[in-house]
């Protein structure tokens, strides 16, 4: 038992003297894909075994909003009582345009056309939707309401392409982070199912033949690696990098910025990195989420930003998460919301957000910002113009969220990625199949090895096309699809 | 021989029945890397047999401009002789601003410290430099030159941290693609010190044992898969993956924008492919370099690039290449450079480019554009008002290349992507060591195997921070290493 494991080294089969669990589905990681994953497979016959690192369940799931992104075959039932009709083409066009150049045309084909009865499995397990909507731009309902917009779906270009409809669908509780009440609920599905798990346990290695199929997994239990034999499959589960800096540095070195990771601790990559050691490909591993909230209130939406040159450079009623990414781009990262009287206010996820400026004339607020001279009072007075027309040529914000910049005095909120925590966590991960299969860079099969969740590289992939909810609906769905396939072949 | 391989998964050692080809040091792949890794690890000591997949030596360096990216130590002789002074801390710093947000500063270090000697192992080699130096923008001499501009290195932000001097160092030869020339020299050198090659020998998958050491490769030769045994390491020098749709959808999807990629048409990514089929971790897959060059002549730099929203976004001053980045970010990828009667040019690399419109006033140009009214006036109004004052407090592009723009007629040259073809190649490889040293995702060396050039993520790594002569500056140099660390460990 001197062995050292890496989960970059897979241990071969030929090295397993004996093991000392066999289960059929072996599940690396107790967060929403994981449960997700052993409730499917458990129910499909097989026996399966959980192994989580923390001392509980609930991973980076149960620190989240607690939202899934749902709609497609006319709407769910929140949708179609809160009056959206939302077809499965736009559905499908929405999220195709949100998953980037890299978008996974069969993975979102498959989501789009499932995501109703989704909606409907999560709450046979027991996550609570009250069945409300919620109208306005929240990060999340802070009430107890179902249904809010929680992406770019309507703000272009979105709306252009897809007809909007409001799809993120909060679990019921009052306040913020119902990804509790979420894991709550599954967790108690996943025990009442008599399934086998094992907190406090650290997965230290696959089992793999000569091949690279995988037999099993070594995880430590009780301070002891213990080999694992996996039947049908082992599940990655395992969360994604955000907490492992030296892999951000190698993968998503822009990412660091984000000084706030949306994580339960244990995103360290491990998981990612055991895919890659039996030739899983890794893949859009530059992308994260990021985001650094403007709204709610939602009055700030109707503020412009404007970057160091005095430009806009976004219109300000796309997702929050978007707004950030194009910050990071500005030069510097140096941006702020340029604000009137009529609509200040603060932000609510950061009340005691740096006012960098005010200034009784646009003029005044410009030389105090350092902004070249006159640029600001230009892009002020143009976008005043547009806001009096309803109609914005250059950054083709919605006529609803604009309104002349005219009653004094004027204030800028820094959004200066020095002055505002990001929260973060990374979008790339293991390469898989819509049955979470996962695949070598040629797009081979890994016999034996699934993925879901941010272990996974799923829906969302991109961080400029992140809405709220697309991380949860995926690894919650996709999950599913990665219990059900190894347990039964399909 | 019945058995299939692939790039993705090693032959095993216990699958070898015997060795057809023994050697020291296997280099796959003829181009700059492997040459320079050849001639290196031949002189150290080592047997050396080298496995090209075409049926020539050249490779994607053959085709290419012909430049090193030099400096430091207080300049070549080159620099020194046109009297630019280059400090190895200026070389240091701005190789590191042009690394990007993932930088490898030990390989930085040993590059900048390293370069001045580096120049004169290639004059050794053969290679031929004039020792001239030629003033202007080019993308490279035209002339038999040596000694351009070839970077972002006296525009914003760059020239503010580290000061500039030209460093690209251009092979003898009148007219564009001194590639070729230095290709042939370095050929001949490989072939005088009786090193062993065989061309259209394609390497089908590394050798490896249990650990994923290293021990050989197998090759096709003749149409029979042959295992050669590498006694000190296999180095992979096989170039990137820019000839491979399917590994761009997967890893650099932004990069297909780029139709014109740059290759002698091997870059196939199986090197890169064989190196992580061992556990080798391959890095910042996503970036690449591509430019749509809008200079020569240098009156184009006097021009301004607007987006569909009448801004400008870059100091048109930067390398062609950083331009071209930006303009893939802006709105719908469109952008236009503005140029009045004074500057008006055809890009030489485009001499039929689309004229988008022609005016006599900023309105009429910005109409015909379809530009929000107003925008065009202003930037151009503005840009002039800081033209005449010398500053460029928007943009920060030097004084040097700003002019009023006031002769009429006006026109937009486009620099849309549907317009105008971009040459490309892929940033991302093999993360290593700055011996060459294939890395896991975990930093742990992988015994007996090396990769250099666009194999490896070297020097460059980032789109927006290449300058021209670095990839052979990379490759030549980081191939070298290899070369001698696989001969004799060091």
């Amino acid at each position: 038992m001197s062995q050292t494991y890496s989960p970059s080294r897979p241990l071969r089969l030929s090295e397993v003297e004996r093991w000392d669990i066999e289960t059929d589905v072996a599940v690396i990681g107790f967060g929403i894909s994981g449960a997700c994953a052993a409730i499917e497979a458990k129910n499909a016959g097989a026996q399966v075994t959980v192994f989580e690192v923390a001392a509980a369940s609930g991973g980076s799931a149960a620190l989240s909003g607690g939202e899934f992104y749902l709609g497609g075959n006319g709407g769910t039932p929140v949708q179609k009582a809160a009056g959206f009709e939302d077809s499965t083409e736009d559905f499908f066009k929405y999220l195709m345009m949100a998953g980037g150049p890299g978008a996974d045309e069969a993975r979102v084909r498959r989501y789009a056309e499932n995501a109703v009865a989704h909606f409907h499995w999560l709450e046979a397990q027991g996550v609570p939707f009250k069945g409300t909507y919620l109208p306005g731009k929240w990060l999340e309902p802070m009430t107890d309401d179902t249904l809010v917009w929680s992406g770019s779906e309507a703000a272009w270009p979105f709306a252009q392409q897809a007809k909007p409809a409001p799809r993120g669908h909060a679990a019921q509780m009052v306040g913020m982070g119902a990804g509790r009440t979420i894991m709550e609920r599954l967790t108690a599905k996943v025990e009442s199912l008599g399934i086998e798990t094992h907190y406090s346990s650290r997965a230290l290695a696959l089992v793999a033949d000569e091949e690279n199929r995988v037999q099993g997994v070594v995880v430590r239990i009780d301070g002891e690696p213990r080999r694992i034999r996996a039947r049908k499959g082992v599940l990655l589960c395992a969360g994604g990098f955000i907490c492992n800096d030296e892999m951000l540095k190698t993968y998503a070195p822009a990412a660091r910025v984000g000084d706030w990771p949306v994580t339960g601790g244990n995103d360290d990559g491990s998981g990612i990195r055991m895919g890659m050691s039996v030739g899983g490909a890794a893949i859009h591993m530059d992308q994260f989420f990021i985001t650094r909230p403007f709204f709610p209130p939602e009055s700030l939406v109707k503020g412009i930003f404007v970057n160091e040159r005095g430009q806009r450079f976004i219109n300000e009623d796309v997702y929050h998460g978007r707004a950030t990414q194009y910050i990071l781009r500005q030069p510097n990262q140096r941006a702020w919301l340029i604000v009137d009287n009529a609509i200040f206010d603060r932000p609510m996820t950061r009340p005691d957000i740096e006012v960098a400026a005010v200034g009784e004339t646009w003029e005044e607020l410009e030389q105090e910002l350092g902004l070249p001279t006159g640029e600001l009072v230009h892009t002020v007075e143009a976008y005043n113009r547009y806001a009096e027309a309803g109609s914005d040529p250059v950054c083709h914000k919605d006529a609803k969220w604009m309104q002349p910049l005219v009653e004094a005095p004027f204030a800028a909120l820094s959004y200066c990625t020095t002055d505002f925590p990001g929260a973060a966590f990374t979008l790339g991960g293991l390469s898989t199949l819509p049955t979470g299969q996962v695949l070598t860079p040629e797009g081979a099969v890994i016999p034996g090895l699934y993925a879901a969740g941010r272990c996974a590289c799923g829906l969302p992939r991109w961080g400029d096309g992140y809405s709220s909810g697309m991380s949860l609906g995926d690894s919650s769905f996709f999950g599913r699809q990665a219990g059900r396939h190894a347990a039964i072949g399909e």
